[in-house]
């Protein structure tokens, strides 16, 4: 493998602490510490190690919350899969990598599994910086098939023998997304020694949408005759009656009388890749088995598995979407926990759904759009509201700011809620399909900013220079939930121009007053929040908590901050910045988002521009990728903190810190 | 329609010059100034039209450069739809847009179609600011669908009455890409009237890949009785002995005898789409009574038909690739001319490509990726000399880029070229399949900058500031071939660390010894260029020419002026800096990107950083979307041209312009 990884994100110490596992709890799995000794065992000892896989994650997750549903749904698949190839010399793609739990269980991280998703702990998805087992990146969907085509193709082209196999492991809801369909597309092309496992368990993170599920459901109907298909054509290539030419011939032959019962079209085969399926992935004799048998057959090949998210644990198999992320529970009774911080103030993502749910009952134009992030960004109030002017795309971020941008040209109003990592996607959309023409779609950004514990993936902080960048992008970010719908509001009247986007942080948002009557923002219009004479702080979005706890703490040490919340990146309040710069004074910005391009040099241009020499800090997420972590943590890691702000106020008033 | 439009893009003078017809040359199309007049002939007459049309643009882009070879193949198509559909209240959404120039003669744009692609003229892309008719931005691949089928709910949704038609036209390469893919997935799902047509010619720019176009061909091998069933259907529905519903079923029926015959799956069928076709696309007659037929059944429907690119003109349609956009030609012998400017320079393009082939040589490790542009970026120089070794991916730059991705996991070189405003749709996979693992992916951005008569859509203005962002790249730009070269040999030494950007524009590149041996460049170290006293110039890419032209003006006026080859914005040459922030010298920055988070924001980030306050200037794409023009008159309309950079430094020397 490439031992080319320059170290980009920042340091953390490592959580070195182990757990050893109880032998009397657990007595195969403690006893595994690599593949190697699961392949030890004999195919009748393997249910145990699945029972063990789940008894743990049961007890590990129920006080360390993560994924839950998702990796015991894929607990056979991920035994079957380490049992039958050569790990880590084949390689394992998890997609996404929400099921991968039981695969780190598998491949000696069990007695550290109760530091994941911590500071210094396993990372919550596959990271092959923990890893030689984690072959590729995992957190954004659909990116299974092309990587692993990538590297199925570098086996070849370097003459690797034996011949590396290489494992694709997508669910349904992934591989709807348009990056795994160029995958598929290009699989039957390349050089490759591709088997894709559909992990089919009929449920993305809330529910699926889109045509290809309802397919996958239907190829299902057809079970019966499938198995029949498979199990004459393994005989006919056991007694070589068929070449592995003929077969392929045949396959066809038996897929088009498949077609012609179920009624249905098999999609795969038209794309030129061996289907097999569906066969029940929770059979682990005979995924066994089907795995043995097509694992040596050249080409691309998809092994369709369907699965049961949460199977083994009642209440998630009864409910899944909760369980998908479920937080905290007891293990008995199934109660889910709440979480209980800050419980007095909404969480952003509420106020947006109720928000949205009130403008839209006064306003027709509105309609909401997501892309399975429907209950994560709480589109489903309005959703459960008006149905019909909801429309959740499935995994395709693309797709949805497109699909976005052709409702504005004829008139609606879209609002479209998606997660900032994954808005990444959609970069080109923004700007050919919506910026371009000035289409009014607002971009509900949700997830802005250092998100936690899903880490590195999922930290959306290039946001504000990606789209800072657009030209006519109205860019801004409230600092707290009041602001957040006022802002919403703003954007529904009609005098509002263009492409906007709304940018917030994932959790609770200071304020908690939601009756107030609404009132418009002016766009490009920041506010002063504190007067103070030593220095001023510009800040932008949620992290004027911070600025206002820092700014507390300086004026004990007899200094002064004037702070503004500047609202808007994009376009800038020169007013407010006139009248800083005219000051003299210091300036300080303070922003979630990378500081390479950010608000800190949207100020600075603007004073060069206009002639200006005063002292700015920067302050925000520094170039590198940051780890997982609690939020505060991470602000503190960053320097975005209370305390790093107070320090950057006191080093500017020509006082050092002292402490 | 949406008329929220905010003025986004420069204002150049608008070419008002009109071209009448004459009526003797083209007796039909002379007298069409709308569709309207259109759809008073007899469909007798429509043959004349689409001769005319085919005259027309064979005389018009002999003289006036343009896409040829698809628009030619679409003339019955564009006569067929302006005939049948009322448009422009039923809407017509052309993918890409290549073949759009049928429609623009027949809406009223013929006697202004010579200013084509001009500054101030015709875009050579549907534009919505030009024309009613021009439904949606179209210029990217793939995004037809989904703005169709965005602007067909918003139909629906506002109860308009008559329901309103929107067609959406993608052809055989556009449909392979992700996005289309993703609409094509949420198409059967939403309360739409979609209507799509395959325009299917077998040909993207260079030739088609991928699974789906071996599939399409099928299709069409499978003709007779697609014809056959299509009768068979229709003559059912207008005796009343089916009911669109029972219509459904009957389809469904035939198509898994059709699968039996040909073998073949039907794709679209799988993902509830109704499949027409294929159909002869040169067929008029027939096209307008397929379309007539199936216009007003609800529901997502796709028509394929088969075109031939070039149709009408002989050397076109024999040798399709080249006559994609032919340049001049001489109308009777099909002579292409080759352009002259600069000949003695070779093309950023072709160096590129014949260095990465010697490159690829001596090194095994190196592969090429590119997504549908081989010729265009030049990787077919290596796709001929080591076919084994480049991937044409096809139109998915998403996939491309993950795996390049997985090749590099493995211990590849990957080089993928890709344009630069292509290479937005790639920006997460970009991010999360390459820099958070910091593979060794060289991204080879051709079309950077500006790129001319291509327009808003085409300009690759973002990619500094997008991939400035990201942590742990290296992001290059060479100020000419020579540059280029070292630059790519540099890229695959074995010392070269994460993920690299070499970015260049279209066109010749200032330098002409491509025989020189090899040299590395020091990674994040500029050169200086020119010494001087009152200015220093800090210049990236091959603005540096402009620059050259500029500092020999001025020196003529007694102001001498430093300049530098910055080579690398990321990492940040910072021994340069602190030699011209030393001198106390005003800073003049030139970068053919958007000033917004560029380079002259980056120098002000390291300036402001370390203490220094200098007067900057920052010289580049100004914030607003730029329009069509030669790159000289662009250059010229952002301030970038040596006479703006001669000012700017007149100005920083404290000495007005005299002028």
């Amino acid at each position: 493998m490439c031992d080319q990884k320059t170290t980009t994100t920042l340091a953390v110490p490592a959580d070195e602490s182990v757990h050893p596992l109880d032998p009397k709890q657990y007595p195969l799995l403690s006893s595994i510490n690599s593949p190697e000794d699961l392949r030890r065992l004999s195919v009748d000892a393997l249910s145990g190690v699945c029972a063990d896989i789940r008894h743990f994650l049961i007890d590990c997750l129920s006080t360390n919350p993560g994924h839950f549903a998702s990796s015991m749904g894929a607990v056979e698949l991920t035994v079957a899969l380490h049992y039958v190839f050569n790990t880590p010399y084949d390689r394992i793609v998890w997609d996404v990598g929400h099921q991968a739990y039981g695969h780190k269980l598998l491949t000696g991280r069990a007695s550290r599994f109760h530091t994941n998703r911590k500071l210094g702990g396993l990372s919550g998805f596959p990271n092959p910086d923990e890893s030689e087992y984690d072959t590729f990146t995992a957190g954004h969907a659909s990116n299974s098939i092309s990587a692993a085509l990538g590297m199925s193709v570098a086996s070849a082209l370097q003459n690797e023998a034996p011949r590396r196999n290489v494992v694709a492991v997508i669910g349904d809801a992934s591989i709807s997304g348009g990056l795994a369909f160029e995958g598929l597309n290009n699989a039957a092309n390349a050089n490759s020694n591709l088997l894709i496992i559909l992990n089919d368990n009929d449920m993305s993170i809330d529910r699926n949408v889109g045509s290809l599920n309802s397919y996958l459901a239907h190829l299902t109907a057809s079970k019966g005759y499938n198995s029949f298909r498979y199990k004459l054509s393994k005989v006919a290539r056991r007694l070589g009656l068929v070449t592995d030419r003929g077969k392929w011939r045949i396959l066809r032959f038996n897929n088009s009388i498949k077609s012609l019962l179920s009624k249905e079209q098999n999609i795969f085969e038209g794309l030129n890749i061996r289907y097999f399926g569906p066969f029940d992935g929770h059979d682990l004799p005979r995924i066994i088995r089907v795995l043995n048998d097509i694992k040596d057959i050249p080409g691309p090949r998809l092994l369709h598995l369907r699965t049961v998210k949460g199977k083994g644990y009642a209440p998630a198999e009864t409910d899944p979407a909760p369980w998908h992320a479920p937080g905290c529970f007891d293990p008995d009774s199934g109660k889910r926990k709440s979480d209980s911080a800050d419980e007095h103030y909404p969480k952003f993502q509420e106020v947006f759904g109720n928000t949205l749910k009130t403008l839209a009952g006064s306003n027709s134009k509105i309609v909401g759009i997501t892309a399975a992030m429907s209950s994560g960004t709480s589109m489903n109030i309005l959703q459960e509201a008006a149905p019909d002017r909801v429309f959740d795309v499935g995994i395709s971020e693309g797709h949805a700011v497109t699909f976005a941008g052709g409702l504005a040209k004829e008139g609606m109003l879209p609002f479209a809620a998606i997660y900032s990592a994954f808005l990444q996607r959609a970069y080109d959309n923004i700007i050919h399909d919506v910026a371009v023409q000035g289409l009014p779609v607002t971009f509900c950004i949700d997830r802005a900013g250092l998100v936690g514990e899903d880490g590195v993936t999922h930290h959306g902080v290039l946001d504000l220079v990606y789209l800072r960048a657009i030209p006519g992008m109205t860019v801004a970010a409230p600092r707290d939930t009041d602001t957040l719908r006022n802002l919403l509001y703003t954007a529904q009247l009609p005098e509002r121009k263009g492409p906007w986007a709304i940018r917030y942080p994932r959790g609770r948002g200071y304020c908690a007053d939601l009756s107030a009557p609404f009132a418009p923002i002016a766009v490009g219009k920041g506010e002063k929040l504190r007067s103070g004479s030593d220095v001023t702080v510009l800040s932008l979005g949620a992290l004027a908590a911070e600025v206002a706890k820092a700014l507390d703490a300086v004026e004990k040490k007899g200094v002064t901050a004037a702070h503004y919340d500047m609202i808007f990146i994009k376009p800038l309040d020169t007013a407010i910045l006139e009248e800083v710069a005219g000051s003299g004074r210091p300036i300080i910005t303070v922003e979630d988002g990378t500081i390479e391009g950010g608000l800190g040099s949207a100020v600075l241009e603007w004073l060069s521009q206009k002639g200006y020499s005063l002292p700015v800090t920067r302050i925000g997420v520094p170039d590198s990728f940051v780890p997982q972590g609690k939020v505060p943590q991470l602000f503190k890691l960053c320097g975005m903190d209370a305390e790093s702000i107070e320090k950057a106020v006191l080093e500017a008033a020509g006082k050092e810190a002292e402490r």
